[in-house]
């Protein structure tokens, strides 16, 4: 039988499994950020006509550049953006392989803050584009000096911010923004896949697009919108950002049935966007509950939580405390959350208060 | 205004334009080969049921893998494929582009006999990889010692070899893919996006996968099925090839929309690919019809012709007949087809008999 390692693929790919979370059937699946709550039915009687209307013409490529989707994308944004200044591709992750295919690449380099969102490494080592990782602070946490040092030291092609971060889940200050904007002498990426969870206060970089060219502002339907399925990701950033992707981009990338169902998606964005409260109000509570009991936790704007398994005085060393067995103590008891690798860490999703409860419960195993 | 010149994309995309042809308006649109009968409407019905019954769960990820849709597809192409033969995209753009990823890329070369799909030169650029524009013979043909001395002199990491050929429409005699994979150091990729379309006795590299690890066929459901607008192309390969491209593939790349749809087109096939009879007749009767007129015209095997515009006594050469002039021509009298870039040649979608017609009488100002 012939195995990946008898095939010519490229050397910085041997040895490497495919990146994604286990996709196991357990009762309470918390690990992957998604929205916990079905499609509401009127907007799936919504979608469903919008997608009837576009089958007998399947028969036709869908419009190249998406307009009238990225028209409602621009109009959701507000902050006066336009259809000049929005792109459209299957998920954030796409867009942000385009970013890299256009700014990035061989001979360029993109720089993020780890931990941050795991894809961004891998979508750098799919587009040869090399990746430098830099540091975050204490507790995660990111200040502008401790930013700006590793951006002028490495000088990259592209800098990837994640706001609200991930798995962290915590907003960054909007003065890292601009701070880190001033001193990158490329393309400036803020990843706001969460933002619609921030906290009361939290500004999105979208404010800062007007007269800053350099900055990119990725968004996704997949998480507040609860959309994870019909995958749509956006930008929004100058038109000549778009106009860059543009030269990357697949011909016909985005599909009729994804453009139309996108569409009536964010038609009715008040019925979708109506879970974000509630998804907030478990999110706080687990943040409040997990410190009331000793856990340490990271501050969340996002719609999950990230908490050390053992005792807030254990020291987070290595192996001090082990975030694997707790994961399987909780997967034992039915409840599948994230081991996002960081030792004495784990990453739950917050979703519906029966979802919290078990996942309460189960947390009674761990410590 | 900021403008693309002002941002620092890549140097190798400096002066580039989006690829694409133009998407106009015009009553016959005989340009991008897509299958001009709309979807039949049990069919519609079908599609519509099938994606339905995903809306209420869109707030989940969908099957990272595509098993279902991919075991699907293997059923429809046989020659004892199986689900682990065979990977889905969206569209084989994605596809061979996930392809020059794993086995291109920066350091890596990939080679193409054109004209051939203008697309692959592209996705090399897109991916970093160094692209190798090699020769046909007399007339766009190919043979087997052609192929195999520019295969031995460059020896490329991946070999596009295109059958039915696009833009010119002629599948490659078996003896050219066979004498290829022997020579080649590398991937060989064997574009069949209009396989369905072939002459009778014409052979798919399919039948050769057994024992050929390095051989990928890719198609897709845009042409036969009529299913462009749904965007999915897929490949058949051995299955260490596609636990290659997994190690590439975005994560959730294939929409649950995406996989319901085309499922359930696969379930329609034998609806969906009544076409393909009445598509090669017109086929047939565009070819004949300008061969008796006196033009030159390649053999086709796809749902596309690709013909001279000048009389076929005229000889090839640049700017001696002006295929742009032509397209104009035909344009003005409400025909759309494709000029390829092939002075004193166009391409032509073969569609429905009342396109064809419209397209013939059109032709009479041509010439």
């Amino acid at each position: 039988m012939t195995t990946l390692d008898d095939l010519p693929i490229r050397d910085d790919l041997r040895g490497r499994t495919p990146y994604g979370a286990p996709q196991l059937d357990v009762p309470v699946r918390l690990n992957t950020n998604e929205n916990s709550y079905p499609v509401p039915e009127p907007v799936v009687e919504a979608i469903g006509k919008a997608l009837a209307a576009e089958l007998r013409d399947l028969n036709r490529y869908p419009d190249r550049d998406a307009v009238a989707l990225r028209a409602d994308l621009a109009g959701y944004l507000g902050h006066g953006l336009t259809v000049d200044h929005v792109w459209a591709a299957n998920g954030s992750n796409e867009i942000q392989q385009q970013l890299l295919q256009a700014f990035g690449g061989p001979g360029r380099s993109a720089l993020g803050f780890v931990p941050a969102y795991s894809m961004h490494p891998l979508l750098a080592l799919g587009t040869g584009t090399r990746w430098i990782p830099a540091a975050r602070g204490v507790d995660f946490g990111l200040t502008a000096d401790e930013a700006v040092a590793q951006v002028r030291e490495h000088r990259p092609d592209v800098v990837f911010l994640c706001s609200p971060n991930n798995p962290t889940g915590t907003a960054l200050d909007p003065a890292v923004v601009a701070a880190v904007l001033d001193a990158a002498p490329g393309m400036v990426v803020v990843d706001e896949a969460y933002a619609e969870f921030a906290r009361p206060g939290t500004v999105s970089a979208l404010a800062v697009l007007p007269g800053h060219p350099r900055l990119v502002v990725t968004r996704t339907m997949s998480k507040a919108f609860g959309f994870a399925g019909g995958r749509l990701g956006y930008l929004a950033a100058d038109p000549a950002v778009v106009a860059a992707v543009q030269l990357v981009r697949l011909p016909y990338h985005l599909s009729a049935l994804t453009q139309a169902a996108a569409r009536a998606a964010l038609a009715h964005r008040d019925a979708l966007l109506g879970t974000v409260t509630a998804i907030m109000e478990q999110r706080d509570r687990i943040v409040a509950e997990l410190r009331a009991r000793g856990h340490r936790v990271a501050d969340s704007d996002a719609n999950f939580v990230l908490f050390a398994v053992g005792a807030s005085d254990a020291a987070p060393s290595p192996g001090a405390v082990d975030q694997a067995a707790a994961w399987r103590t909780l997967l034992e008891a039915g409840v599948l959350v994230r081991d996002v690798g960081l030792p004495g860490w784990l990453r739950v999703t917050a979703g519906t208060p029966t979802e919290t409860d078990a996942f309460l419960t189960a947390m009674e195993r761990v410590s």
